[in-house]
């Protein structure tokens, strides 16, 4: 199996003063493709020390990628070491990144500088992938003294991960891997061990080049991974879907996409497919069900607003919740939920409407444990409700009962569209 | 300087289906105590990988934290390894470690099985620090072969992060560290270069024992840090407020608090010492404003309320805003905003109300370029508007817009209340 290592170089990882997330979007891409993460690591930007570690690093890994020192200031070394790492004499002027690197400055409407001329010049040990989204080229060195190529790409999250396609594409037609298939499915609404042990059975029957991966998440719940390391074979993706296929008839509305997404994604694809509009009224989730239905570019087509109604008063002028059903019932209670969703459907003219009413923490209301939710979702065909509850964690609980929210709207949405 | 390494252990990294926030939180808590974070590594479940690797770096640094591998399951292979550096012949039960295992499964309803009592269980060699919040035992080895003190944590986030205080008591205890003091201020509105260029004389002219850091964040602003490495001296807290004072004066009300904090928590400070009340109405922040605010606990006791109106009916109908300011000025425009504010505060009834109209992107409108938001502040001593542009990414101008609104309604309060 070919072996990998990551190296990110900057003292501001080493502070503590920016999370490395290069690392995690380099590896999962790796893994993706069947490349074995050997390790990662984090240096300064110190010659001694980033010459040693890639050094070692090129000796014990046929691929090595490394982030950042790539910039126009003098703390930014790691190009001279790869000069001198690979015997490289001298640099050149490559072309096609100095056009980028004029187009860039242009459109920031910034003068171009000698420093940012510079960043154009490449060893002449090195190829170069063009950054299209920064001035600093993407360097190829290989067969470097201790055998591994190296992968030199910008520090700057979104241009380390705009390069990651044509990265993997150069590994792959340099490292002869074999061909993966994978095929993922988003399921929500069942904790993992729960879930590990309902599809026991079918796991333990999987043939031996399929594998399975869980990957959980708080707000998305778990996307399953099925792989298949004999890609090139003639029946392997017909092998794939079979097993697909199962996995769903076992899971049920527990899985709500047939491919990498998210809840906020379906709920939306639901909504425009069928033509309906949906409002939200929320009260624990604190406008949380509105900001993830919102982040879906084109979300207007069907969002028409929501009431987070924080205060009681607010409950019932703006959303026309009686006072008698929260005197008898309680805030936190199927009965509010119920007439939340109601009258936010009322009020926005809404096809369908989602509610929440729940404790999210620190403090109680001395009925329900810390943690509890109640969900309202009203549509043309009626209105349901249902109860969740978790921990006192109150950041945990806000998204917890916020995609709780989403996934009961999906089912009740995936029934009656 | 004494010289530290961070090392998780943990396959679940390397294949990038779990982001290492542990090391960011370690080295943070590190660098403010003046310990050097010399490199991070992750290495996965492997036996001569941990053992190659702790050895090498016990042997480059006084101090090495390990996060991770310390479960009861048998890929969790941390503690054997350890036995094996530290020449541990046999473990011994930790009485107050197998005290808080009993504690901990009984919370959680679960029976106590072999392989959790097995976790109290220690190498005769390691002392103990107790870990309050689960049954891995914090463990210490001095004085291993290389020379350097090993602190072996539990991977879990949040049981990494309760053991900092302890270990950085510990550390702090034996490694004669010079006393360093810190102090941050807060300052949202102005970009880092233009920050940097506004205080340069005043930077410049800093002692040489005080050193300045720049911590920016896109939901907080930036947090600059002063630091001064003579915190033993009589006068070095005096000259630090000194320097304090000085920079707030320059940066006048750029500064929004005298400490570590966030905009969300500032505008409850000021909301529930003035016993005041507040509303939002939101467009294309789309409940991201409510959401920060009512990410705050207590928050219940001054915010009401908000209305996302995403669609224009629900301004009109909702809010309140006429058909005919829309029609004149447009939707993203300084009058929407102003009465999206004045609407959402007659409605809830509330003493200041914040209201965004703008757009997020991709697309536009035709009129305002993307980037775009009015921010609108309405209280009892009237309305005012303000607008700020940034680019085309969805995704971080909703979270600019939010913080640039909780920004402007700071200010306001700041001068009124």
């Amino acid at each position: 199996m070919t072996s990998a290592s990551i190296v990110t170089i900057g003292d501001e990882i080493l502070i503590g003063q920016v999370l490395d997330t290069n690392s995690l979007n380099l590896a999962r891409a790796l893994e993706e493709k069947g490349i074995h993460v050997s390790r990662m690591l984090s240096i300064g930007d110190n010659r001694e020390d980033i010459k040693a570690t890639l050094e070692a690093e090129t000796a014990r890994n046929a691929v090595v990628i490394t982030t950042g020192g790539l910039g126009p200031t003098k703390d930014d070394i790691t190009k001279s070491v790869l000069m001198e790492l690979s015997g490289s004499k001298s640099c050149v002027e490559h072309p096609g990144q100095l056009e980028m690197v004029h187009r860039i400055l242009k459109n920031r409407g910034l003068d171009v500088l000698p420093a940012n001329l510079q960043q154009a010049m490449v060893p002449d040990t090195a190829e170069v992938i063009v950054n299209q989204l920064g001035t600093a080229p993407i360097m190829v060195f290989r067969n470097l003294p201790g055998g591994g190529t190296l992968y030199a790409l910008p520090g700057l999250p979104h241009e380390a991960v705009g390069a990651i396609h044509d990265v993997l594409e150069d590994i792959c037609s340099h490292q002869h891997l074999g061909k993966i298939l994978h095929r993922s499915i988003m399921v929500y609404g069942i904790a993992e061990s729960a879930l590990s042990a309902k599809i026991a059975a079918w796991e333990d029957a999987l043939p031996a080049d399929i594998h399975l991966a869980y990957l959980p998440n708080p707000l998305t719940g778990i996307r399953l991974r099925l792989s298949c390391y004999s890609g090139e074979k003639a029946d392997a993706s017909e092998r794939m879907e079979f097993q697909i296929a199962t996995l769903k008839q076992l899971l049920g509305n527990l899985v709500y996409a047939d491919a990498d997404s998210d809840l906020e994604t379906e709920v939306g694809r639901l909504l425009k497919e069928s033509g309906k509009t949906l409002s939200a009224a929320e009260s624990c989730t604190g406008g949380e069900i509105a900001h993830l239905i919102t982040s879906v570019a084109g979300s207007s087509a069907y969002f028409l607003g929501s009431v987070t109604s924080y205060a009681v008063a607010v409950k019932e002028k703006v959303l026309g919740v009686p006072s008698s059903v929260i005197e008898k019932h309680g805030v936190v209670s199927s009965e509010v939920a119920a007439a939340m969703a109601d009258g936010v459907r009322n009020l926005t003219g809404s096809d369908y409407a989602v509610a929440t009413t729940g404790l999210a923490g620190p403090s109680g209301d001395g009925v329900n444990p810390v943690g509890t939710v109640w969900i309202g979702v009203a549509g043309p065909h009626g209105t349901s409700t249902v109860s969740r509850c978790y921990k006192n964690d109150r950041k945990r609980n806000i998204e917890r009962f916020a995609a709780s929210a989403l996934d009961f709207l999906r089912i009740v949405l995936e029934k009656e569209l």
